[in-house]
């Protein structure tokens, strides 16, 4: 692999463990700060554009503990130099049963820092075969 | 919704129904054509790249039919003027029991046409609460 495509990788794999280690643990009111300022965020449908309204999307949702268990996460690099990511896993909230989630992360160099420009986030569970 | 979202938006939702109608009834053969020269796909967690090695994978799959069904999608513009795309759905090989599948796309613009730059795939088999 090339040291480019790696360090893609490594970043990618970086922030994934970063996101949800503040989302689950540290400092879930300071996550929009992960993202940049004009950043779109599509969750379960319902569109939030802009680092505020994101921030406060995932602030003011209603439980006081959640645990993200990642199963899989597959990072490209793009060609526009960016880092495209695609996490599944399983979320419990409080002491509900476990739910299936994917979430796509796109990551770009802006500014002088790595943010989050992209990320669409569903539950599975509209998504059972019958 | 600004005109130009709404373009990209039309524009991904054509793309998914274009690629799976492809994929299922008309020509898997051809799926190559609508991916970029130098096009990454990680499909479950191994990566292609490039058309022909893109093409190659998709024709060589061990089916005789297969059919789609999409139960949603989320189409995000990103600041690079890309499409981004996740689709959920199910699919069904030969008389097999459905599968739940998940998909990133992301379509740019270059050398006068819209091609998918970016391509992860998914089974939802791995992703099961315990």
């Amino acid at each position: 692999m090339a040291s480019k495509e790696k360090m893609l990788q490594e970043l990618g794999q970086g922030f994934v463990q970063e996101y949800y280690n503040q989302f689950d643990n540290t400092n879930r009111m300071a996550l929009g700060n992960l993202y940049s300022a004009d950043a779109h965020l599509t969750w379960e449908g319902t569109v939030f554009q802009g680092r505020e309204a994101i921030g406060a999307k995932l602030v003011g949702m209603p439980f006081s503990r959640i645990k993200h268990i990642i199963t899989a996460q597959d990072v490209q690099p793009t060609v526009d130099d960016c880092v495209l990511i695609m996490v599944f896993g399983q979320l419990q909230i409080d002491d509900e049963r476990p739910m299936v989630f994917h979430q796509v992360f796109m990551l770009k160099f802006q500014n002088g820092f790595w943010a989050c420009s992209n990320d669409v986030f569903r539950l599975g569970i509209h998504n059972i075969p019958t």
